[in-house]
């Protein structure tokens, strides 16, 4: 199977990367775990390496936020943010202050925040809310938080902070900041495995249908769009990069994790921990160029 | 057929937009000129409206001189320029001073200058390389300048002079700077139909190769660089909203032209010279989206 | 007296700018209020109009947080903050991030938070040594905080706690932000009059010492640095302006009020509620342009 | 003399600093060169060191194409260039970008450009009205352009020909581009002794009259607004620094020259081609700095 060549191929180049070091559940992980998922459209799942290990989301849990406030808000949702690249770092401030408090796209962090906050504004339980959404696209119950990551975040969180007072001021925040950052730091710990998460994914994939239930979550065109940002603006500074050698709509995040998809064809998550200096899994961007070489296919 | 449908519906919500006013020869074209050709992989021809009335492709000639220097030079064309969305308007100076001289991307016009610098080191006659590079992709000798725009162009060439000396005081400039900008300027004055330009446009869809001759002029991993580039940066600061509703690999000119294609599939060409806001064809990006919505398929 | 001739001839300008309105205190201030008050090196006070009308100092504050701290910290100071014009407005945060969490002065918003957080890494009790610093200034002990105002300020907070939660993201605020804001707001909140504020004020004209006890508070070099400092940098981005029109070192605030110094003469305060486009007292600007044209003399 | 002492105590330091090397002319001078001039506003004169030796005005020019230009057209001057420090290095386009090609102030490059170019607007002899402005200041007709200086000058001048195409994109430039460079080039490479500039200078420490000939150049008023632009503005990003620990208007160059006044009392003029890394010479920082701290005086 394909994935093994490219897992065997990766591996023999000795990339390393480095570790998150801003809290010490990230700094402390063992920068040599490497596994990748791969889920067709049909179900089909080819796992290899470490695709069973938990890690932390982060970054990556805006896809599912972004979805779950599409599902619900639908294009009314721009009136807060927008959906151009940013070509500026993840958290920087100086974009948002030119353009008066409105956050670039929504996978940037102040773009993020912004939609946890209407998240938080629909519900009086915002993470468990997310918590179900997640499960259900796993057909599980299983998906949780990482106590003990959600409290380091929440411990180092001054730059969100910053961002969220900065958005309040343009009157673009509306959740008690304390509060907003506590959800946003929980929904980034959330852990899942490969194969967990690329089972998720698939929601991209599968035109917003929930494999195991059949449910439409997201309209076809809604899922596109979805899709459409994820390529723009889904790996920080480094989107064009990512679109440039790998062509696929993704998502990744400092835990080591990217998730990508192909449309109507499959998911894959690929997890290693150590990061390029743009701050995605070094490993993970090299396995998914050779993934769509090989393929001969991306979206592109 | 469906351009059809796409043509009327879009002539019915009356959009206007504004001329490009830089030059007379674009502030005097027909505000209600639109036409649409579609070409298939396979080389059948949909048009509809004014489809074969000649429109200069501007900008759009960066994608056929990108890739020209990318066939030749490869990736150690990317010394020179990035592969990233620039988050600006496409003729900023600013991020070029953050980066050194280094344009983000070459469709934006600091980047495209470098690339035509590049043609410029090869050839004696670059612009008459540019032109057979294109009329050999619409098997013809007929493809030209138009010599009244040219000739406007260069009269109004503060800013991308600017942006050349800018960039030869980072030394990554080489030509002469009148003469590079005499060829930039000559290359965004060719003249081509919605058809020709779709015909051309065919070797983005069709995996790097001339379909009239069979040449294998771009890789496949080529051709999908190029695409990527495109989706990410093909619509200057409006590259994510084209993805997000379009969601096809394309690009945009101030002539009104724009063309985009779904590879393995078609390419189409849409023109109607009112811009919206940020410079891109008003009638052309609704048409693309309603195309690509009736359709059920984009990239994503 | 000359300030006599300079106030009615600004009355009869008809000029009135507009009150702060971000917290109804100011919002609510009667715009015609105007007063001016001079105060020699020997001690003769001149006075007229509101004069001897208290007003809150907002960012005049920074004057006399910024000469403790020099007092007890000396150049050392300087590595947690510039000394240069910022060319932005006064609550910027993409300066700040450029330059990694180091504000370009001690007038802006950010610099004057990192010279309270110095101040209350120092004392129990900041805001008590900040009035007692101020009291003995003007021989008094009636110098205190409108709570009210101090309230108001706290709770409209969101860009200045943005700014303290992102340099601390740098490293360079070391307080509980609740508790930096909320000294920092008290101190904004102080009330004087034209007359104390230009008695205080005396403490820059008359190189560093107290003149109502001889106290050598500045050394003659810390003094003529503060003056700079203040000449550059101390009308946020009208210092250029203030310069060059009116040609004293000076402090403004948003409350109406603008203190300056002739070194070895007089201090000056004006004050009036009715802010110009730049956040600067508009009938203060012109009095002070009129009185060193008229006196023919300025530092320059 | 305490210029004396000052130059003996700078010798000591053993600053050097690095000469300016985009020009072999500049590249080439001597390091160890030094010399100081101070004349009084009664004429007297001090020297020592390499006093009577020529240098190049380069950015100093800029003090007196303002002064030339200021007299002329007054206050309708500003219509074109503003009045506040930039806060950005000397040649920045950012800045320039942000703010539709209006430059900060008349000691950026492109403000400078500005002013020749109006000199440019009135005259058909531009360089020529420039020295005889400057032989008069010196009762002279030996202040000439230094010619080799000046061709390499516009060999290496595509920075300063960016940004005069930038604002010509704006609207702010009339003059051909070429031309403009070619007189700004030459004022650049007037060459002066530190007495000579020194002499010149006093037109600013003597409120606008030409001390040999009585003649009041400009009025008191335009005087005191041209030293508030030196002080605020002269330096570059170092003119907070300058203001700081010198306390005085000035202007420097990159040819190692800094020239500075105390209204109504000297102009000094202190000449080290070892630059600092804001491009400000070295020694003639520390040497100014000496001298207004033992002389206990500034204008602050």
């Amino acid at each position: 199977m394909l994935i093994n060549e490219v897992y065997h191929e990766v591996q023999s180049l000795q990339l390393e990367g480095k570790v998150a070091n801003y809290i010490p559940e990230l700094a402390n992980l063992d920068i040599r775990k490497f596994g990748i998922s791969l889920v067709t459209a049909k179900g089909e799942v080819y796992t290899i390496g470490d695709a069973d290990e938990k890690f932390s989301l982060q970054s990556i849990s805006k896809a599912f936020t972004l979805a779950m406030v599409f599902a619900s808000e639908g294009e009314a949702l721009w009136k807060r943010l927008g959906v151009e690249p940013s070509g500026n770092p993840f958290n920087s401030l100086a974009q948002l202050e030119y353009e008066n408090g409105i956050p670039r796209n929504p996978f940037i962090n102040a773009g993020a925040l912004v939609i946890t906050d209407i998240i938080r504004s629909k519900t009086a339980k915002p993470i468990d809310d997310i918590l179900r959404f997640i499960n259900k696209l796993v057909n599980s119950d299983t998906i949780k938080i990482n106590q003990t990551i959600a409290i380091s975040e929440i411990k180092n969180s001054s730059r969100n902070t910053a961002l969220a007072h900065f958005m309040k001021s343009f009157g673009n925040i509306n959740s008690p900041i304390d509060e907003l950052i506590e959800t946003y730091c929980n929904q980034c710990a959330i852990e899942m495995t490969c194969t967990e998460l690329a089972q998720a994914f698939l929601l991209f994939a599968n035109y917003g249908q929930n494999r195991f239930n059949g449910d439409q979550l997201l309209t076809r065109s809604q899922t596109k769009r979805i899709n459409a940002l994820m390529q723009t603006c889904g790996f920080y500074d480094e989107a064009g990069e990512f679109a440039y050698t790998v062509g696929l709509p993704g998502k990744s995040g400092v835990g080591g994790g990217i998730a990508a998809i192909l449309p109507g064809e499959f998911s894959v998550v690929v997890w290693s921990p150590g990061l390029n200096p743009k701050g995605n899994s070094a490993k993970g961007m090299k396995a998914l160029e050779l993934l769509t070489t090989k393929l001969g296919h991306s979206v592109f």
